[in-house]
């Protein structure tokens, strides 16, 4: 996500008041919640199959800073970015930022995703519709 | 978490059915809330007061490396160790094994937790009770 | 809901692909986690205050009937009907309908909400606001 | 659960730090994520399958009320009794305590559950091993 990261997608997501623990803010888990709905929106959003049997991903690693409290009501708007594209693998940054005037940046942080044969759990070429959406 | 890194605390959790997503394996937000669970009970156990109205804890980072997929009834053992003791932070590595004579590795990383003032979102000193029990 | 209950509120709702469970389908919890972010949004939307500190609302039951298998993505329209009034509990009807062309009814049922001291926990009279609105 | 119901299933539930929300007690919803829990584990005690390619159970309907509120740590004792045995569907009556020595009731209610063929949606008769152990 410096300048030259290639935005994937971005979209709103509504945080529920019940994404709050008894802090009073957003809890932390709930963050990955958002961001892996934002994945799969820009999933479904490509022109091709990106799923199958044979080729289903899976997270591998995620990272995430959280950088200021989270109250509800809060709209936000999540960027996904193309930060390394691997032979089976796929890291993406993400940025989850307020989806008002402001747009303060609550979190930020990437994911490695992997593509894997479901049964036998060995790393698989990535479908070509993410390869080609990810490589810009 | 290498072989000097000092072991704080370890936990059973047990997962829930509903803690597995459309996969069918645990979802992996899910693993940030056992994660907690376990930093709670670690420190509902010192024995002196880890939060107060002028120094509670938040979390600053997460990091998890997803090993395997978690297939429910899986009942789990989380090791948390200190890794490094900041003046107003505490980095926490944590380990989720299974619970049974497997014991497999089902993932690990760290989180930094940062004590604040809640009035003001500064950060304020460890609190004793934490400071001498991550310090070993 | 009969013919001459009064519709109170509706409000889009856009389950999470977290939602689903193992099944493949949204989880029966989640239902309520999207009934209660309705409800939240009905109370924000009233031109007076409906929580203090000495008037706060619980939940004292909830009843929901699954009316057929949700699988996202499936955007949701969720509408609250005043059902029964009292002096200091009220109780909302809901349905949760699809929120497209077809609008299939997913889940109905209805809540006895509460309103009571946070410090005592002895139910107080209804706010105002909250009594004109649901009175119709 | 008047006198004369059997009791068909009691387990331990440790709700966790974060099923509580914003009000500092457990979140409405998550209560039926616990008796979800409590009734798979009593579906896996069962002696024989209770699910297959063609009998999968399915929750028809809900009914809880929240008896007082529930503040983290609280060990709980889930009780579930068998209400009404249908050709395809059971009530199930639950009981949520205090697992300590006050035993406090923090919730009762009931659920229905069905069991339908997951490929056509259409009720099925109970497998065997339910019907015989809800029948006493």
């Amino acid at each position: 996500m410096n300048e030259t990261s290639t935005l994937l997608h971005s979209s709103r997501i509504e945080p529920r008041w019940g994404d709050q623990d008894a802090l009073g803010h957003a809890n932390n888990a709930v963050y990955l919640s958002w961001l892996e709905e934002a994945r799969l929106r820009w999933l479904l959003s490509l022109p091709g199959p990106w799923n199958s049997e044979t080729a289903s991903p899976v997270l591998a690693r995620a990272e995430i800073n959280y950088r200021r409290p989270l109250i509800w009501p809060q709209p936000l708007r999540i960027e996904l970015y193309a930060l390394r594209l691997g032979s089976s693998s796929l890291t993406l940054g993400h940025r989850i930022h307020g989806d008002d005037v402001d747009g303060l940046l609550f979190a930020d942080g990437q994911v490695v995703m992997v593509w894997v044969d479901p049964k036998t759990g060995r790393s698989v070429p990535l479908p070509e519709p993410v390869r080609r959406a990810a490589a810009g």
